[in-house]
C-alpha cells in the first residue's frame, strides 16, 4: 500500500497537530483521484489546532485537517468530468439527506448530521492526495492556479453576500456602502467582491495603516482603516449610512457592534464564529431600539453550497481581472508539509498562509 | 370658533396627560373631517406618557395622543373618495420628502425628518375630531365597526411579518412554526395573522393559562404558554425547530431570547423596543455562533405603510370570519373621553384599551 504524508489532530486535544503518515487513498468507482498543490489554512484551523472544534471520521483516532485545497486531477473520474490535469477545489461539506441537503443546499442542512472534509467527520486536504466524487469537486480554469485555494473562504464569502442581497431585497433602494470588519482573507475577499459590485467599502483591521492588509484594501479603491483603539461606531458615524455590514473578525462581542453600526435598512451578516464562551454588557434596549428604528437585519452565514462555489469563481476571476496581483498578494506565506506549524503561526499581518505538499 | 375635547401631554414630562380643550380643526382644501368612534391604546402611548418620548407640533407646548383610530368621515374630500359615513383608519406617520418616502414607503424613511400623528410633530387621535387629506386615510367595512381600531395595530403586523416573509424568502422550505413572544395586541394580531397563514404558532406571555389572553390564542388553534418563570429557550426547544420568532413585548433582553429562540434558517422580528436603558449580560460567542450555525436571521420591523394597512385590512377579515367574535374579545375596556386614565391604566389581562369620545 503507498502511503502518504498529512497533518492530523487528535480532535479535542490542544497541541495534538503532527505530521503524520497515512495510506494513500484509493479511488472508489467513478471518484477522481486528486493531487494537492497547496491548503490554506484559516481560522476554523486554529480553532480545531486548540481542541474547541473538530471530530475524526468514525473508527478513526486522528482527523487529517486542511478545507480549503488547490488540487489537479490525477486519475480523472469515470464519466470524464473532470480529465487529469484539470485544476479542482473541493467543497467541504457532505450532505446528510434532509430536504435541504437533497435540494443541493446542505449550507443550510436541516438535520445537522452533516459531515465537513477537514472539519467534521471525515478527513481534510492538508495531506499529499485527496479521492472524491466529482459531485463535490469545482473545476476551475488555470488562471486560478496561483490563488485556487481562495475558492473556498470566497465561496462562503458568496454565500454570505448572497444572503445580504436577498435579506436586503426588501428595501426599496440599492446598497451603496458597506463595512467590513477585519482584513484577513475573509474579510478582504468581501471587500474585493463588494468593491466590485461598485459599492464604497469601509474595511476595519488591527493592522496598521502601513501595512500589507491596508495596501491590498487599497488597492480595491475601498478605503483601510486601521482599527486599533477606535471604536466601530465612530467609523460607522463618519462613514454615513451602512447599507451592509459584514463581521468577519469572530471576536467576541464584533457581533453587537456590526448590529449596532447597520444604516436604515441595512444589512449586517455574522461570519466569524467566536471560540470561547464571551460574556459581554450589551445595552438590550440601545440595540433593540437600534435594530428596530432601522428597520434593520441581522443575518448569520456559514459554509457554502455549489451555487456560492460557481458565483465565487465568478467573482475571483473578475477581481482578478480588475486588480491584477491582488489574489496573489493575499497569499502571505507558502510552507512545505513538515512547516506546517509555521504556516498556522501567522502574524498580524499574515492573510493566507498555505501549505504546499 | 368651536372646540372640542382631547388627551394631550407636555412631551417630556411624566404624568402631564389631561383633558383639554382645543379648537375643533377645519378640513382644509382636499381634507375629509373625521368624527373619532374610538382610539386604542398601546405601549408607545404609556412610553409618551411617561415622558420618554413624544414631541410636540412645531409651535405647540401640547401633543394630542392617540394613534390607532377608528373614525367616520362626517364632510367627505373634495374628490368624494370618502363620503360622508365612510368608515376609516388614519395612518401614523407623515413623509417627509426622501426617495423611501416619496416611493410610499415612509415606513423606511431615510432622512428621518418625518412626523407621527400623536408621537411626533402632529396632534393625536384621542379626541373628538381630526381632519386628514384622504393620502393618509385607510377605508374600512362596516364589519369592522367594533374592531376598527385594530387596524393600526394589524398593519404594524403585518409590516413586520411582510418583512420576515422576504427576509426568509432565501430559505428553500416554507416556514411551519413560529413562536410569538408577548401576549398584547400586537402578539395576539401575529398569533392570529400567523394561524391564519396556517402555522403551528406557539404564544408566550406572562398571563396565566386560564387568562382571556390563553383563550384568545387558543382560539385560534394555537399554543398558550404561561410564561411566567418558564425560560423562553426551554420553550423553543420543546416546540422543535422555529421558522419565526416574534418578539413583542418590548421588555429588554427579550429581543436576545428571541435571537436565540430562532431554529435553522428562522427569522426573528424585533416589534418592541424597550424604554429605558437596559444592560445585559449576554454570551457574545454563544449568541454568534447560534446566529452563523442556524443561518438564523434577526430584522427590525416599526410603523407601516399603504400596503401594509392594505394586508392588515384583508388579514383581519379573514382573520374575523375564520374565528367570529376574536377581535371584538380583545378589547377589553372602553372608556369615555374624561376616564382616558382608566384606559391607560390597564392590567395583567388588558389586551386593548379604546377611548370612545
Amino acid at each position: 500500500m503507498e502511503e502518504m504524508r498529512a497533518v492530523s489532530v487528535t480532535p479535542g486535544v490542544s497541541g495534538s497537530a503532527r505530521l503524520t503518515v497515512h495510506p494513500r487513498p484509493v479511488p472508489a468507482a467513478g471518484e477522481a483521484l486528486v493531487r494537492v498543490l497547496a491548503t490554506g489554512v484559516c481560522g476554523t484551523d486554529r480553532e480545531i489546532l486548540a481542541g474547541h472544534t473538530g471530530t475524526a471520521p468514525t473508527g478513526a483516532e486522528r482527523l487529517i485537517i486542511g478545507h480549503e485545497c488547490l488540487g489537479e486531477v490525477v486519475t480523472g473520474d469515470a464519466e470524464g468530468t473532470f480529465p487529469p490535469g484539470t485544476l479542482v477545489a473541493p467543497m467541504v461539506r457532505r450532505p446528510d439527506g434532509c430536504p435541504a441537503c437533497r435540494a443541493g443546499r446542505w449550507d443550510l442542512c436541516q438535520w445537522g448530521n452533516y459531515t465537513e472534509r477537514g472539519i467534521r467527520g471525515a478527513h481534510g486536504f492538508m495531506a499529499e492526495w485527496y479521492t472524491e466524487s466529482p459531485d463535490y469537486l469545482v473545476p476551475l480554469p488555470p488562471e486560478l492556479r496561483a490563488a485556487g485555494m481562495l475558492v473556498e473562504p470566497a465561496a462562503v464569502v458568496a454565500k454570505a453576500l448572497s444572503e445580504v442581497t436577498q435579506v436586503r431585497s426588501r428595501i426599496p433602494w440599492p446598497a451603496t456602502r458597506a463595512l467590513v470588519l477585519g482584513g484577513g482573507s475573509i474579510g478582504l475577499l468581501a471587500t474585493l467582491l463588494l468593491r466590485h459590485q461598485g459599492l464604497e467599502v469601509h474595511t476595519l483591521d488591527l493592522a496598521a495603516a502601513d501595512s500589507l492588509k491596508a495596501r491590498l484594501v487599497e488597492a480595491s479603491g475601498a478605503r483601510y482603516v486601521a482599527g486599533r483603539g477606535v471604536p466601530v461606531n465612530e467609523v460607522a458615524e463618519q462613514a454615513g449610512n451602512l447599507d451592509i455590514v459584514v463581521e468577519a473578525t469572530g471576536a467576541p462581542g464584533m457581533a453587537f457592534a456590526a448590529m449596532e453600526a447597520t444604516g436604515i435598512g441595512g444589512v449586517a451578516v455574522l461570519l466569524g464564529v467566536p471560540g470561547a464562551a464571551a460574556p459581554r454588557e450589551v445595552d438590550a434596549a440601545w440595540l433593540t431600539r437600534r435594530l428596530v428604528e432601522h428597520n434593520a437585519a441581522v443575518v448569520g452565514s456559514i459554509n457554502a453550497a455549489r451555487l456560492h462555489f460557481d458565483a465565487a469563481l465568478t467573482g475571483l476571476l473578475a477581481v482578478q481581472r480588475r486588480w491584477p496581483g491582488v489574489l496573489e498578494r493575499m497569499i502571505t506565506g507558502r510552507y512545505p508539509l513538515a512547516q506546517f506549524e509555521d504556516a498556522i503561526r501567522g502574524g498580524s499581518d499574515t492573510v493566507k498562509s498555505v501549505v504546499e505538499p
